[in-house]
């Protein structure tokens, strides 16, 4: 099957939003098996669209279209897409309600342009919107198959899981089988060169790498009869892969990092404290976005300041002024802090300087020291990080991550010798 | 004039690398008066590739492809703009002395197929690249215009700023300038309603509504002679808005919420402290992103346990039990602890359900408090929010941003009543 993606919106050409919904479509398409042979992007303008759907619809079987559900006078995707179809629009009860009741939630009275958005093209299928107010829908007619989804990414990608992945899977004779093996603290260019003529070679089970959340990902597909025969052929790849790339894979599945290690911290009962300086919270918010976390998170300092620090961790002043804020001797003892006051099993700082400004020759933007001490091992990290403060945080929060993952497993494996020696 | 942006990429079909030079360029055409019509992805495939350019060529007067430029067979953009453009190639014997030096400069003897990069289409302008070894080109010719730049961004970028900006200032006789009105608070559907009328009625300014970083931006535009007269147009058109939708607007340059906030905090030199539960340290994360925030802010607390909340900030225990940690009685005392401690002008704190899980009849998901105590104002606010946890998580430190944006302005306007009585 070909498909086209075509995103609805004048933001997009005025380049004030990225469209993410391509990269992610295009992805999750590809490991279908769909082939992608366009994106393209037009504004909330109806000739355009419209032209633009007759014209791809000529080669591809599949036209997904981004945006352009809303209750605004420029929303018109839904008319354009129904009458390519030569499908009409009516209204749907049930829609209406749902869109009722989201509204009432919300403490907020359903206006009159609203309604349009439960106007449905005839005979399509639903896809709900766990999300926000506008509902796609699938048009599967005569052979070409025309998708609409929302315009904003955090609607799209639940659509797409629930509601479009599904439709497509129940289309296809074969099954799809794909693993992720997801790696941190490697560059994208040097697994690929790792991995170079795996990529190459590949037929059935394919491998491509991804970037994904700020890690790498390596897709392994493979297409069979079954889930059982695919994992079958996928399995020594894995096990190469494995081989090539080590203590740099955090997960066989695709997760974020701080899934991974909310999980090792949720299953091996591991109670822990933060006190961030530089990241001001972020590793906090991550691990805080996993649910369920409350079990072993005890509390979190945002120490940015040297009298927080030096008051709520008991970093000492000498401390601070002999050796600095950004020094391994105060990542040290705010850890050191955090464990005698909280007595969490896993205590981590951070501090670092984040930029732009705030940087010496000997202490430049990026360096950022991250201390890790769980149960009887303290370790102190030092890295020298690059970009904007943005990404300077984000890593350092990333990195402190792969730290707790990595001294936990090495802690279990230890334990696993212990044990039976 | 009017152009479209087409990269060339199979990568970017596989869903592999995001377009951003898509988003890049189109934010530069804009603001230089260029109307972005499409942007198009296709893959290494000639004859996409050359349908594309005729097509959209009868449509737009220029077409800027990024991609296709280097050495290997499937980099076929040159030979199929030029041949579009009726240009023939030749070799051009400075850009292959070019070459030869920046293989050198690397230690590396050129391969005989980097020298296709020296072909450059008769009556050209050269884009230098200052990043890598495929240089751009204009072709300028019978009032259409072929702009090739290569496909990384790093090369992008500056190509852009130093070849393709000044190309284009020195063509445009028109200068637009765009103002924009940042709302947050009120939905998308809301704001349109309320401008609806203008909207229809638009023609110089134009006005359109987006949504950014989770809340609205208004756009007006103005097309004009130079910028003061183009301001001239826009300021009643400002007015009318203002008019219309008062205290929900944050903001009339184009920031974020947490940009606007940072900079009343740092204006007015209010220290503050910081105590959260549900959102994990995510309304200190989005504070500590804007630079310079270290003069007011003194520290943060993620007190996600009760005994955290008891221990770190004194909330009574009794309370705790009685009324339980997501309730008014809880926020208040949470921020009157802040001020106990620190002394911080402004304390905020926030309590919450984030979900999935947690949840009753009484206290549904959604459910949070936020205090806000800013010099002798305590204030708490209930919200009740929708969503899955991330949402609710990011609703709420956006919300506690603008509770505290409000009540900063309502300080300051009742401070300058008191001093002028």
């Amino acid at each position: 099957m070909k498909a086209a993606i075509i995103a609805v919106g004048t933001e997009l050409l005025m380049g004030k939003v990225t469209n993410t919904n391509a990269v992610y479509l295009s992805s999750v398409l590809n490991e279908l098996g769909v082939s992608v042979l366009y994106h393209i992007t037009v504004g909330d303008n109806p000739r355009r669209l419209e032209e633009a759907v007759q014209s791809y619809f000529k080669e591809v079987d599949m036209i997904i279209t981004t945006g352009g559900l809303g209750p605004t006078q420029d929303d018109l995707t839904k008319e354009i897409l129904s009458k390519a179809m030569g499908v009409p629009l009516s209204m749907d009860k049930g829609l209406e309600v749902d869109l009722e009741s989201f509204f009432s939630g919300l403490g907020r009275v359903m206006t009159p342009n609203n309604r349009k958005q439960a106007m449905r093209p005839e005979g399509s299928l639903v896809l709900h919107n766990s999300m926000g107010t506008a509902p796609g829908f699938i048009i599967d007619k005569d052979g070409k198959i025309a998708v609409m989804m929302p315009g904003p990414p955090r609607e799209v990608i639940p659509m797409t899981e629930t509601g479009l992945i599904p439709f497509i899977k129940e289309r296809s004779p074969e099954k799809i089988t794909t693993v992720w093996v997801r790696v941190f603290g490697m560059g994208e260019s040097a697994v690929e060169d790792k991995l170079d003529d795996l990529v190459t070679a590949q037929s059935n089970p394919t491998i491509a790498t991804y970037v994904k959340d700020g890690s790498i990902a390596i897709r392994i597909t493979a297409n069979g009869i079954n889930e059982e025969e695919n994992l079958k052929l996928i399995q020594p790849m894995i096990d190469e892969v494995k081989l090539r790339l080590g203590h740099v894979i955090y997960s066989l599945i695709d997760e974020t990092l701080e899934c991974c290690v909310a999980d090792l911290l949720l299953k091996n009962n591991i109670s822990f404290s933060l006190a961030e300086s530089c990241t001001g919270g972020l590793l906090a918010a991550k691990l805080v976005g996993i649910s369920g976390i409350s079990s072993v998170f005890d509390r979190g300092y945002v120490t940015y300041s040297n009298e927080a620090k030096h008051e709520e961790l008991g970093v000492l002043n000498e401390t601070l002024t002999e050796f600095g804020a950004v020094s391994p001797e105060t990542a040290k003892e705010m850890v050191e802090g955090l464990r005698e006051k909280n007595k969490s099993r896993l205590c981590v700082g951070i501090t670092g300087i984040a930029g732009p400004n705030g940087g010496t020759e000997d202490k430049p933007v990026g360096l950022v020291y991250i201390s890790v001490y769980l149960d009887d091992r303290l370790e102190v990290y030092k890295h020298q990080f690059h970009g904007d403060r943005t990404r300077v945080r984000n890593t350092s929060a990333n990195y402190a991550l792969d730290h707790i993952r990595r001294m936990i497993e090495e802690n279990i494996s230890k334990n696993t010798v212990d044990s039976a020696s």
